[in-house]
């Protein structure tokens, strides 16, 4: 059953970000207003809307509050806490995603769980809540492995790498001793993307998977095509497609893939799934005519879903830190620049995108 | 000298409209803040910003105190009065495009003489401020003939044909009997229009021209490519290079042709100019990178402008009165929607538009 907002109907977005920011400016393009909930009074989704609520996520009467005044709910954070979610719905508001998609995706354990009941490949996996399971979990999974904590975990914050025994040792305290999953090292060729959505009324419309490059952690570039088969991505979108169909689930899902060689040919592994709008998405905005901000809003809206359809290939680069001076400065004619706002540069900050495209012939 | 806006900055924007919102949506994707002032408190673009100041145009104070909130001051429309375009700049704020533009794009008859002044070619026009002068103008340029009042019109609106002898003795008082213009009337083979940019520091930067079709006097679609060739696009392009240096011009500029057929080739009469983001370069949301909104906001920040080049053919649809229903429909998977956000359907109103693009290769 859908609830198909008329234009001119509100979009309550928790998180005030450059995700929330730009489902806010997608939101606006199809006629819908937005309206902000987030702690940070500079949050940069602030500046594109007049309606905000300033407040605290554990505060259920401003949550409440925000809520009545608005249509639906969406988030562009998976740490959504349950309580918050609950105030949402409680009032008779609908969120999407649903508090599910939030439970399953924001605990690593459990995610991974999810997963494998779908049947889908991932890395090796065992709950370590203390050292003893540490230890045991090693002798199952082996060495190299990485230690992650369950929760809260974000580009590459809150994780660290086993290779020897010696750091069996100190791993559980690099971490905080906080409740943890370690996971196999999975030897990956590449790293690819498929952002997914699915409409209330059920429908599913993948975009072409990006291959992602990561440096320190942070996502570096998507590049669309990536260096895979065609094949071999219809693969990764199928994977995703089953992923987004067992969540039940309505909005942009972002599916992250290790692509392993193997004997026998190419082993898709799910990394992790983002209930979200999603950084290796970005690509979509110089890329389609229907971007990942635009169908997220569009599917929680209860709206059909626009076409995932891409008239060119695309290099999409974070701008990190100082990197964003010289990229706004740039005068490439198939590049378009995107700045979130924000006011300070900090390094390691993401501070905005640049994408550049290509004729479909020729490959970036 | 260019005046460089920092990101971050505030761009000022007189009126609330379309076109006011869809230059705020760009300010916002360049990480810039937009200010927008507007008469009527249930403008569009009030609902794309938090920064607004809802007064009279003629209301110095209220100008006065805008002008000094913001770091530059750009429009949506002509017909700004000159009081008003001096109230922002005698605070010392920048008003771009200049209020040189503005006198000479809001009064046809100065506009028909300026345009003559820089050598290119415009429909044969006379001055009419009495019965008598239309009398002496029809007797001057001949039937059929166009009376147009020299200030206020648009979409058709204060204007009427002189075909018969008979209209000679009505025409005048059809349009309220206001300092006027007539027109000999261009037997045009097709409209076309260029999309153009000049930057602070006189970099020049055209779109393609679109061709249009208007109905009921208002624009229905523009197509890029238009049926013209490559040297004809280039000529108009060239008209419009001309006329935008000779206006020492910041910002975005759309100039209007009516392409006719000679005997010794073909003619681009240039019907009218307007200083600012173009009903008819809408098309480029969907087939540049850079479109007509976010040029416009780099010419009037300071910044370099983007480039005008074009992946994609397309053709732009006006969604007018309840066509909004249907286009906010669209399965197409070529099609990309744009609300204004209006909150009531009128018939002949201006709602949103669409476009629709296709391969290079394959011409729409």
């Amino acid at each position: 059953m859908t609830n198909k907002l008329a234009v001119g109907a509100t979009i309550g977005i928790l998180g005030g970000g450059q995700l929330g920011r730009m489902m806010a400016l997608a939101a606006h393009r199809l006629g819908l207003k937005s309206h902000i909930y987030c702690p940070d009074a500079q949050s940069p989704a602030f500046d594109v809307t007049p309606l905000k609520t300033v407040a605290a996520y554990e505060d259920i009467a401003a949550l409440s509050d925000f809520a009545q005044q608005v249509d639906c709910v969406t988030y562009e954070f998976e740490n959504v806490p349950a309580a918050t979610a609950a105030a949402i719905t409680e009032v008779g508001t609908n969120l999407f995603p649903s508090a599910k998609a939030l439970e399953i995706s924001q605990d690593r354990l459990v995610e991974k769980r999810f997963i494998s009941t779908v049947g889908i490949e991932v890395a090796p996996f065992a709950k370590v809540d203390s050292q003893a399971e540490l230890v045991s979990a090693v002798q199952k999974i082996g060495l190299p492995a990485v230690l992650k904590t369950r929760r809260f975990g974000y580009d590459g914050k809150g994780q660290t790498m086993l290779k020897t025994e010696a750091d069996i040792q100190t791993a559980f305290a690099t971490i905080g001793e906080q409740p943890a999953i370690l996971e196999g090292f999975v030897p990956f060729e590449k790293e690819i993307s498929v952002i997914i959505a699915r409409d209330q009324a059920g429908h599913v419309a993948a975009y072409d998977p990006a291959e992602n490059v990561h440096k320190d952690h942070i996502l570096k570039t998507s590049t669309v095509p990536g260096n895979i088969t065609v094949a071999q991505g219809d693969t990764a979108k199928s994977i995703a497609e089953q992923l987004i169909i067992a969540l039940d689930y309505v909005g942009v899902l972002g599916v992250e893939f290790f692509v392993v060689k193997t004997e026998n040919g190419t082993q898709f592994v799910v990394n992790e799934i983002a209930p979200r709008v999603h950084n290796s998405g970005h690509w979509t905005e110089a890329a389609c005519l229907v971007d990942q901000f635009e169908q997220h809003i569009r599917a929680v809206a209860g709206w059909d879903l626009g076409s995932p359809e891409r008239h060119s290939n695309v290099v999409m680069e974070n701008l990190i830190g100082d990197e964003i001076t010289a990229g706004m400065n740039t005068t490439e004619s198939n590049a378009q620049v995107h700045h979130y706002g924000k006011s300070e540069i900090r390094a390691g900050r993401k501070m905005g995108h640049i994408n550049r495209i290509f004729a479909k012939k020729d490959a970036p």
